[in-house]
């Protein structure tokens, strides 16, 4: 009954709006929310002060919310408030009556009009923290739960993709099979996909966010296909590459090329690694290959309640951080490379960190899906 | 070839910034960047000056949106710069080289940090207008290329639909059925669902904003449906009710409350007439039955590029605004009741909003679908 993860996750970002010199918290980030309090909600809003939690929500969620604090799955100790006006009047009631002076707000998030109109509604003197991201950098390092989850949610996966070879086969429609996708991520338990199915076949292929289209597949294709699947709240990301018929010689070397940059990035994965390694893993890889060139995208991020977290596993901008890797996160280690009149190749696996290294969860053949072969 | 329609709404825009005394307007907000283009992208900015428009994008996008530039798609005169930095990098040089020293920000989504920081990568003394999110209302009176795409989205839906009844049996789950919702959205055509398909039976279809679950229909379950599919980047929403056997009188009462409310709004529905006007019909025909205590969400809300847009029809806060319904606005009409213990009931419908009245564009069955009955 009790929940002691919710607990910690609570104790920790207490200690960070310690840090900040600020005696209130006001979580606005429903992802945040959601991490804090183990309650998923299209609204919802926390107050956390250094004796008190609350929950405000509006009426949709009365019932589930007071379900669950009856279930024991809240923090210990949660006050719920039901936002009749709006979250923002609610949230600075509590605050008032807890005397707060120094309130942290997420600024990455909360929008020029909100901290205007937070500021006019609370006593005069109130101090608003700007506070850097830190809740996201706090969900960054899954704990056993989250990690129990991923177990749970790659397995599904997994048995989900048995499928994917029979799915693309010559005059089917990329949109078609975009649909499939989404039906099998619902059959194996997902709650929705963690984005828009990505399904980009011939041209197509060559547009790393490519939309489905109706277009048909024909022999000479290559196939991207990118899905995800939102599994107890925590999103999973996978993408195969397929080719209809033949593949041609020049095919072949973009797949080998990008199975070997993908297997050099996961090498390089482990806590206390920077970012920028585990992507020059990638692009030295591609580089011996003279194909650096057709690789612009980042080799990966973190996953989690968001399907892009923290840490980017990219080249950081010149002057942007570097990220360290920390055990617990989850991430995905995706290069790709474009090229137009030969078409696309993307691999893509998500790693949980670990100190001697990274352990691929999604434990599924990633070799090229071409349909009638044996 | 001429994108006219896009021409319009970037005059619209032009016009309105010029009212701000601003000589520039930085639109950060996705959807905002895709109705003034025509553009749907994840990662997307425009600035626009008195002179030229200018749409950002990363990499990602290079590819189509020139094939969008070349197929005479975006605005007249556009032009594209994929940022190779950041977004807010490419679009302070852009708005430097313009001499822009007052520019229009939306206040409503950029992030206190992020305006912080355009602040320090501009010129000293340039000023940022906090502007009202005036490209929402102007979103929300479609034109005749968005009522296009409407009618086209909803006759899809239409046929759909007559697959709901054999979806609902006794036995299946509310997660199975959810799934066959979203395959079948994208069969009919739909890019994906517009939200996360609810299904809520029997205990749960009294909860207004439940997800899907593992549970199994049952006799004397009332069932409620609500999903949506994006076609053309423009959102349907659509709610219908079943029961599975044969419903209880206090349940009927309930569903022909409903109706009617629905209706009623439906009829008060024409451009001129404040949104509280056509809330109040709605909860002044569940009062008739002593159960407007029953309906604790608004009447309905804007559809468009969102889901969820301006205007709001419900009961405005005391300070708030009570916004006036115009023609081509389209709404939807979605009163219900919520009875723990005998069930849920919605109805909602998407209507286009005209001089006389409106127009129920989801011409759709919408009598209490019962499996088996016929």
């Amino acid at each position: 009954m009790s929940p002691e993860h919710l607990d910690r996750r609570v104790a920790s970002a207490r200690a960070h709006v310690k840090a900040l010199d600020a005696n209130a918290l006001l979580v606005t980030h429903l992802p945040n929310v959601a991490w804090l309090t183990g309650f998923f909600a299209s609204a919802a809003a926390v107050v956390l002060t250094p004796s008190a939690l609350h929950v405000l929500t509006d009426f949709r969620y009365q019932e589930s919310v007071t379900n669950m604090l009856a279930a024991g799955e809240l923090p210990s100790g949660t006050n719920i408030t039901i936002a009749e006006r709006g979250p923002d009047e609610a949230a600075v009631e509590i605050l008032e009556s807890s005397g707060a002076d120094a309130i942290a707000i997420e600024a990455e998030h909360l929008s020029v009009r909100r901290f205007n109109r937070l500021r006019s509604l609370l006593p005069k003197g109130t101090h608003l923290v700007e506070a850097d991201p830190f809740v996201e950098r706090l969900r960054a390092e899954k704990d056993a739960v989250e990690i129990g989850i991923y177990r749970v949610a790659t397995a599904r996966l997994a048995e989900m993709c048995a499928v994917l070879p029979t799915l693309i086969s010559p005059g089917r429609e990329e949109r078609e099979i975009a649909a499939d996708i989404d039906f099998e991520l619902k059959r194996a338990g997902f709650q929705r996909p963690a984005f828009e199915t990505i399904v980009a076949s011939g041209p197509n292929s060559a547009l790393p966010h490519a939309r489905p289209t109706g277009r048909r597949l024909v022999p000479g294709d290559a196939v991207v296909l990118d899905f995800g699947g939102v599994y107890g709240g925590y999103c999973v990301d996978l993408t195969r590459t397929g080719f209809i018929g033949q593949p041609t010689e020049s095919f072949l070397r973009l797949f080998d090329a990008v199975t070997e940059a993908q297997a050099a990035a996961i090498a390089a994965v482990r806590s206390g690694v920077h970012a920028r390694e585990v992507d020059a893993a990638a692009r030295r890889a591609l580089a011996t290959r003279g194909l650096d060139g057709a690789f612009g995208h980042a080799t990966g991020h973190g996953l989690g309640i968001d399907v892009h977290e923290f840490p980017r596993i990219g080249r950081p901008a010149p002057d942007a951080e570097d990220p360290v890797l920390r055990g617990g996160m989850i991430v995905t280690i995706e290069p790709g490379v474009y090229v137009p009149g030969t078409g696309g190749v993307r691999i893509e696996d998500d790693v949980l960190v670990g100190p001697d290294g990274g352990e691929v969860l999604t434990d599924i053949p990633r070799g090229l899906m071409i349909p009638g072969a044996r």
